[in-house]
């Protein structure tokens, strides 16, 4: 047995969420500090400690007006992203309550809605529950995921549409002070979101096992149904999220940049509030509930794998828990590393922000081995056995923290080379800036070329992963793989959440007509986070195809399939038509993005055309029509890509069956993380990576392929604009395609064990 | 036993061949009957019956300076594409001969040049020839199929270089006689290359009789070297002559078109004849080579399985010979189908040119159709088996012929939905043309979008006929699909090599300076041609996917592999990291063609700087210097993407055996396939028609976009430009990746499953 108690276990794990979340609070607290009102100079600065001089009293600006209007800015950013987070989880609303009938009717008719127990599938001596309350806790657990990722997404939102003012205002004060309120506003939405979702799941956990008691199975089959929820909503959030945010930022570039000449984020261009919300609802709200739905899905996938094994069936709690234990202490190890950013050094020049993100990552990613190492000693067994396809394989506790560790350290790998691929301090966005000499074609053909060619070792760098954890531990040890990656998730939202907030402020300096000097750090700030966001996008994308593996091998063993054979021709014309999903979908969202886009610009044309004095800066823009452009089409837009994500498994699993519905899943898999892995995440980066390696003219180089207006320049905004949708849209919605797809199947596999494939039982 | 004797069989395949050569002749010789030399009024014109007055005369031009001229740039042309093939052939015989003797190599290993026979494999009580034999029979017929792979492209672009000024003297005449020269001296190509393929084939099958004798499993496994012969030829064709073809296109465009203000083919341009070049190495050589190997590959892929069928355990000569009867029997149908476009019927007027081709394809399905039924019930026993992965699987006549049928039709559907998608006839197209007012990056995200749409119906309809010929006749079934698909080559041969000749003849129009009446009698050709080569595109990637399937079964039957399990880890790996080398592959590719061009672009901008008079149209511009480029450019980089395809599949083999070899060829079978069937195609092929819709503004909403040179059109030309690598070069170069692997596998297999897995073995 394990060194850890399972009292033990049972009072960490809330206490590592606890932990997490007075972190959480605090960090808020000392964000809250900077008042967005006009500070009485002397008195108040001296006593929240914040005395620098400000740029404007420099420059011997009227300081009040400009944070009168900042805090106006904000609230304008806040509303429209608070409305369209409203209008969408009423649609969303709807979506979901008939989906939970859904699976209470699908799953409940697996036993014709007996309410006998029967004789559980893989220890044979106990008695499970009825398929009845399987049914019952899974749409229960579902609602709750969905709730949860909700809260996670509306939270981080508020949170951010609240800091980016004042990262703007300390903006005034200097570099760090700066850095320091954007940084620790994203660990406000990290910790939450971490320590929120183990909470949760926690909780459900000890309350379901009041009803189900010994019967393990049933219980952690029920709990999938929360990655379900929160995965679902993910998808929903990220592509409402994703049309909204491109519609209204290719928008806005087109008219403002192309067309008029005006600069980002110019107060006259009337889709600049709706860029601005966009921001917050597609990079923070989406981003927000598909990482949470990423750990609740490698969590259940873990989970449910575990209970068939012989944790489940000997009831060895602490050892079930590993997957929680690991999480919980993520949070620690992550609470430390945010410490390396906020307290124990401080950021004094724009070229230490980028190095001193980096570093959270690796600290993180160091410690956490230690954090793994830890918990596989305390935690586990020695020796115990791990359901592989029909069999059980002994695995050793050692074995387990190299899964854990090789996930860890593969999606660091993944995301540095992400990084090299879309940073334009390497050669290959340079390359890509260069190609712009001759036009925009070229910028467009070297792109394309650039993300093909990234996805060729983070394929390699995933492919060991699985090898290596497939081979000490089947499916657990991919699912505690991905779980490795995922496990320094809060650490990894922070810095994601600080990009976007960054670039608002930067939109709010400029929309308050502040000094420029106030836009070229908060520039700064944001072109550092793109870089790091790139390193966050590298754990995303590797963990998503470890966390779908793991829910697929979770899905063939509850469906009771042994093998899945590439030579049948049920599972070849699965594999085929999954892999042309991705296509499918993203034809869907690219298509959504450009028409909402061709509307914006039209309005946005009409009011340069219409409103006298708009160039000019005398006539005031209307920005809430614009707005609502970006709401209604990405709500109307939302629903044809999610139904095809949510229906395809229901469908190809009733009429075809579980050997169709894992070819498809297996093709969407491998067909998916190429694209998301690649044409779309990283060509979209590298193509705005190297717009701004020309605006910012740092080098020689860069600076003969400028100045911004230049044919260059034109040029790469183009390219820039044809990556909005790709990496912002189509790329991270792939991602939720491919792990949805297979929690569902997971969620569904009993009935579609017993039901499923009515079509070749017809014929 | 069949109705049809083996004599007669052995009769009736050389006799269809010949009597392909023969039509093949007889069309040339009425090609040649059109002089390249001043005519004498009246007195020849009445003798070739030709006899129709010339737009010259009526304008009152000088005739014979033009004859001149056209004959001239005619042999520039030839010239250039005659010292690329040579130089590209000179690169690409080292690397055969290299290969050669690999394969004598590795496949001599097998039994480790022992000299002794053995007990056959399928047919127990037979004895089997050594492997070493086999061996050198691969040897000799991968030689084979090389040479004749050559030989095709090579035929193929002497005829087209030799059409094509002839088609613009004759569209002189009017549009009709131009259409008829174009479309015969494509079908010369398109007979000789059917007819030669099957003729080649069957003298080397009977050949080979005489050593193997009773040993038809030794046979047919010596057979595949000609298929591996073909495809490994028509990778370097189509490689190489892509990034020809594109680098000059891309270049002269970006810098003619973009820059200058110029016409497309004007005379001035320095790297106008490069692209002309071009259009004959990469869309004629290049395609013919690939279109050849593809047949070769879909016979021996047939033949292989069925040789360890019954008939070749009965050796039942007819039985066996079905798929090479098949072919026949399409050269007949393809015959009587071409008449209808030469004689039966007459092109008065530039609208009937692409009804006429498009009834070519539905003509030649509709008697094909008869035709399979024809020798399905003929040369098939009523009743058979088929080897299905470890066990035989009875098949009837009337089964085969449905297998061979779906894979027919099929391909029209496939071929109907492409050109749906590319046409500019239909909404998608125009949807594409409309995004370019507002720039070009709409343009590109609605193409992208569409070129991911556009692969959904194809999809369905290669899973639907993989699962109806896989359930009734296993991999053979699939094998026939593949073979129905291509049964109607030689019609679909001509209807693509008459695109690039009308191509051609209407650059030698303008570059000799003829009436522009004549470039929109080409220019109407050249449209109808584009429209129909996109469903000939539709039908290579369709019989692609089922050819490479077909091989992929031939390669596990051949490897002894029963199960290609996708929960096992060496499979997994494998399927993940062969859907990426479709990306992988693109990147080089796609990457080749940019740098190509840059270097396409500096040469001409550096042409049009220096020489004084050439934009005046008084100084001569440097073509050979352009030729050059792309020639240097090609071999060079034609080189990594080649060994990439080639060496793959053997490091694959020998290190991580026939498990992970069988993932790699499932995952870049079903990702190559979407991103040839999509991205790259379709898209491509989208955006030109686009570009030309707004250019011919032939209705109100085209005009609305145009004319040439407004900001709508220069945003189309963008779109099309990114275009041409995808659709010219990465996309039809994937189709060959996907084959090639799987036919590589296939004559390697006894090398795999003897020595493979050395990686694993050792740890």
């Amino acid at each position: 047995m394990a060194i850890l108690s399972d009292v033990a276990t049972e009072v960490l794990i809330p206490i590592a969420a606890i932990i997490g979340i007075g972190f959480s609070i605090a960090q808020w607290v000392l964000v809250a500090r900077v008042k967005l009102a006009p500070s009485q100079p002397g008195a108040s600065r001296s006593k929240d400690g914040y005395g620098d001089s400000l740029i404007e009293e420099e420059e011997g600006l009227n300081d009040h007006n400009v944070v009168a209007k900042c805090a106006e800015i904000q609230n304008a950013i806040a509303e429209g992203a608070t409305s369209f987070l409203f209008t969408e989880y009423q649609y969303v609303g709807v979506f979901m309550s008939i989906f939970a009938v859904v699976i209470f009717l699908f799953l409940g008719s697996v036993e014709g809605f007996s309410t006998k127990t029967h004789p559980c599938t893989y220890s044979k001596d106990k008695e499970c529950k009825p398929a009845l309350f399987n049914a019952l806790f899974s749409t229960v657990s579902f609602l709750l995921g969905a709730i949860t990722s909700v809260v996670s997404g509306f939270l981080g939102m508020k949170i951010a549409t609240y800091a980016n003012a004042r990262t703007t205002l300390e903006a005034r004060k200097g570099v760090g002070k700066a850095f320091i309120t954007a940084f620790r506003s994203g660990a406000v939405m990290g910790f939450l979101l971490a320590s929120n979702g183990l909470l949760v799941l926690y909780i459900a956990i000890n309350l379901f096992k009041m009803y189900y008691g010994d019967d393990w199975e049933g219980l952690f089959e029920s709990i999938t149904g929360y990655g379900l929820g929160g995965s679902s909503m993910a998808l929903f959030g990220r592509v409402g999220g994703g049309i909204y945010t491109k519609a209204a930022d290719v928008g806005a570039d087109l008219v403002g940049k192309v067309e008029r000449n005006i600069p980002e984020d110019d107060p006259r261009n009337p889709a600049v509030i709706a860029d601005n919300v966009g921001d917050n609802v597609g990079d923070i709200a989406g981003m927000g509930s598909d990482l949470f739905g990423s750990y609740a899905e490698s969590s259940c996938a873990a989970l449910v794998v575990a209970s068939i094994s012989s944790f489940g069936i000997n009831h060895d709690f602490t050892g079930m828990c590993y997957p929680l234990l690991v999480s919980s202490m993520g949070i620690i190890v992550c609470l430390i590393t945010t410490l390396f950013a906020t307290d124990f050094f401080e950021i004094k020049a724009v070229k230490e922000i980028e190095p001193s993100l980096k570093k959270q990552l690796i600290i993180s990613t160091a410690l956490m081995t230690i954090g793994i190492a830890l918990v596989s000693w305390l935690a586990l067994p020695y020796k115990f056995t791990i359901f592989n396809f029909g069999e059980q394989k002994e695995v050793t506790n050692w074995g387990l923290f190299l899964c854990v560790s090789i996930g860890l350290w593969a999606g660091l790998i993944i995301g540095y080379v992400t990084e090299y691929y879309t940073s334009n301090a390497y050669s290959p966005v340079q390359d890509v800036a260069d190609a712009c000499r001759t036009g925009a074609a070229t910028n467009v053909i070297f792109g394309l070329a650039l993300g093909y060619k990234s996805v060729i070792i983070p394929i390699f760098a995933i492919a060991l992963g699985i090898y290596v954890s497939f081979t000490i531990a089947a499916m657990y040890g991919i699912a505690v793989a991905a779980l490795g990656m995922l496990s320094t998730i809060a650490t990894g939202l922070s810095i994601d959440a600080y990009g976007p907030i960054s670039d608002n402020a930067g939109g709010i300096a400029e929309m308050a007509g502040m000094s420029h000097r106030i836009r070229e750090r908060t520039d700064a700030l944001d072109a550092a986070g793109n870089t790091t966001a790139a390193i966050g996008k590298g754990f995303a994308i590797g963990s998503a195809a470890l966390v779908s593996l793991a829910l697929f091998g979770a899905f063939v063993s509850r469906a009771g399939v042994k093998v899945v054979d590439v030579l049948s021709p049920k599972v070849i014309i699965g594999l085929i038509v999954g892999a042309m999903l991705p296509y499918w979908f993203s034809a869907m969202t690219m298509k959504s993005v450009g028409s909402a886009a061709l509307k914006m610009v039209e309005e946005v044309r009409r009011q340069f055309n219409t409103i006298p004095g708009l160039m000019e800066g005398t006539g005031k823009p209307d920005y809430a029509n614009c707005v609502k452009i970006s709401t209604d089409a990405s709500i109307k837009q939302m629903i044809p890509p999610g139904a095809l994500v949510m229906l395809t498994p229901l469908i190809v699993g009733t009429l075809f069956g579980v050997q169709t519905l894992s070819g498809v899943l297996a093709g969407a898999l491998v067909s998916g993380v190429q694209q998301v892995a690649i044409s779309a995440s990283n060509t979209g980066g590298a193509w705005d990576n190297a717009k701004k390696y020309i605006e910012a003219g740092a080098s020689e180089h860069a600076r003969s392929l400028g100045p911004k207006g230049s044919d260059c320049h034109k040029a790469a905004v183009i390219g820039d604009t044809i990556g909005d949708p790709l990496k912002d849209t189509s790329g991270p919605s792939l991602n939720i395609l491919i792990k949805l797809m297979a929690v569902e199947s997971l969620v569904f596999a009993p009935f579609f064990a017993t039901h499923g494939g009515i079509l070749f039982k017809l014929f």
